[in-house]
């Protein structure tokens, strides 16, 4: 285990109903007059936005709102909220959404005391020294954003998806209650947990030697999701599955499961510029991308998907060939994305072969050179990558 | 899962040499006037609390120390630190040691700033108001108290042994160096994690359905011990495996693992009576009211118990009797405790069985009558369970 610090100071109201609490709590931590944002219609059709202006009001607090956050928000939107956030004499941001809706409004805390533009925080021009605090009421469990330090966010112009991670824009809190999940599309839902198992598998697969503890904790979110994911597919009104999920999408994205030990985003950064070229939802392009990147880089270390395969998908370790329980695993990983509806190659995406070197081109790599904390990439393996999403190139 | 709250806002700094950042983490928040607290002279053989105060030194904060708490810390010397609070104008409680330096520490903060006498928090007489802020160099992966928000008190004049949970003594930071920890007799460290895996157990206990992601992860925890324990006590000096065992002792207690489930903290309750009256190690006391306890309520919940020894530890699932694999979870835990060196009947503790009626009237159950949120106790359940602790009485 290498040294670390671990500060998860985001204060979690969890439950049904708690959503009526927002108000108190937006006032415990300083808010007196908010921009509200949030994305589709779905939370004025679910009365949820109108229960938190409720709550709002209950405290006698000001507030406006911008709605039309996209999913892979969009530079475009952050911008105008940072105009209304000028005009209203904004101290507090409020997302109440999933974690697009969360991400642009990070951006926008983040961008509201800069005086330049707040796309220098996500092209690395600048480094954030203040941010208005931000809070989340959270409708998708997926991206973790309500309990995590980062925030991704889309240029309109030419596509462009970059990330900021900084302490500055952890929520102060979030509300998060697994009853607004209920009315999500089963298509949302699997995206959702595929994004939770993407946050685990980016920290599972380390060089770090001696991490027993995060390992089991990451083991244990993503059995969690094994587990739940297909009772709320069956039943979309299963409360019990549906809390489950909420909260494991929280711990797998706070960093609890990934201290100590290095990380390898590879898979997010490859997804990035499917989603960003496509607009295809985040979850899809993960459930695509991941195991493909497992199938190239696996023999860096057998033995821990092997772990991986045992410990989480049940598979009979072959003590005489591991490399057949690593692969097994990795199946069964596909299967499993496949069972819940995510698409799982290209084809079913609607991404095209193609297209490859323009997403090479898009990507960071083609910059720096070599990423990855666990298997250092080069521009031709993420071409590899790439073509390895191809249901003909699939183990 | 029922609804809570969950906010854990200590600030960890885990790893090698990290103790030297002590008087920078002091200065960054607020302290300018300390009291240290520590135990034996083992911290200053070691040269820990020279490095401790060199750090204090360098940002130039004034200090004054208190050493000799003992195990099963008492408020004696609560009191005498209070006292140099007074004199000396403090600010910042920082203690150095394990979970009795540390309990002792957070006593202190929050009786700094009361009139009254600190022990009407612990006899429930007051509420805590206010406390100084309180941090810790953590010596011993046992209390998990360097993350919670609780502390245990013994009162010198009868024995009498009582907890506080009260988010004012969360600490505000904890240095976790593993490396401080390698110096431990072995019977010290096997004391921790059996209290490490008595805080999962009082909360993998529950009547609450649909915890799936807590049970997960607290699974997760008790794995590790196992997994890791064994190392430690071949080597101790394997900084890895004490790693693992310092940050799952840090997170199966800062509630993340209990959140949102009914908690039973029966077989602490009964302990404490036994280290209360013999003054034996509450690692110790807990390794043998733990199975007792276990085996004395299974029957009300017989697959909850089927599942720790199926998931735990490994039992192959009896499906035509599950009561036989929830049996022999009980008995493979008491063998792990055995196997680490711990005791695990009343004999092997020198406790006595004519003393039962003594523990039992001490116990607060004999004032409430029922106590247990899994299964509730009379005081003829709690003196049936010290009975269950005598090894003839053992399955």
């Amino acid at each position: 285990m290498t040294n670390f610090d671990f500060h998860s100071p985001t204060y979690f109201i969890f439950g049904e109903g708690r959503e009526n609490e927002t108000g108190a709590y937006v006032k415990r931590f300083g808010g007196t007059r908010v921009l509200i944002q949030y994305g589709k219609n779905s939370v004025i059709k679910s009365g949820l936005l109108d229960r938190v202006k409720a709550s709002l009001d209950k405290e006698g607090i000001y507030y406006v709102m911008i709605g039309g956050v996209q999913p892979n928000p969009r530079d475009t939107l952050v911008y105008e909220a940072l105009k209304m956030v000028k005009e209203h004499n904004i101290d507090f941001i409020l997302a109440v959404g999933g974690g697009s809706v969360i991400d642009s409004s990070k951006a926008t805390a983040v961008g509201a005391l800069y005086d330049g533009d707040f796309w220098d925080f996500y092209s690395g021009q600048a480094v954030p020294q203040k941010a208005l605090p931000v809070a989340t009421v959270l409708t998708i469990a997926a991206a973790g954003s309500e309990g995590s330090p980062s925030a991704v966010i889309t240029k309109e112009e030419g596509g462009v998806k970059r990330g900021l991670t900084c302490e500055l824009i952890r929520p102060v809190f979030s509300v998060l209650n697994p009853a607004l999940t209920q009315t999500l599309p089963a298509y949302q839902t699997a995206c959702g947990v595929t994004d939770i198992c993407a946050h685990v598998f980016e920290r599972y697969f380390t060089n770090t030697k001696d991490v027993e503890v995060t390992d089991r904790l990451c083991e244990a979110i993503v059995k969690t999701m094994i587990n739940e994911t297909p009772k709320v597919l069956k039943n979309p009104d299963d409360y019990g599955a549906r809390a489950n999920i909420m909260w494991g999408g929280m711990v797998a994205h706070n960093d609890l499961c990934g201290v100590g030990r290095s990380q390898d985003w590879n898979s997010h950064g490859i997804e990035h510029e499917l989603s960003g070229l496509y607009d295809v939802a985040h979850g899809a392009g993960l459930a695509v991308v991941m195991p493909s990147w497992m199938q190239y880089v696996y023999k860096h270390d057998i033995m821990r998907f092997a772990q991986m395969a045992s410990r989480i998908f049940g598979v009979d370790m072959d003590f005489s060939n591991p490399e057949l329980t690593a692969l097994e695993g990795i199946r069964r990983f596909r299967a499993f994305l496949k069972s819940i509806g995510m698409p799982t190659s290209f084809e079913e995406l609607g991404a095209k072969e193609e297209d490859i070197p323009k997403l090479v081109a898009s990507h960071p790599v083609s910059q720096s050179g070599q990423t990855g904390g666990f298997v250092s990439l080069t521009p031709e393996d993420v071409a590899n990558i790439y073509k390895l999403c191809k249901a003909e190139n699939h183990i």
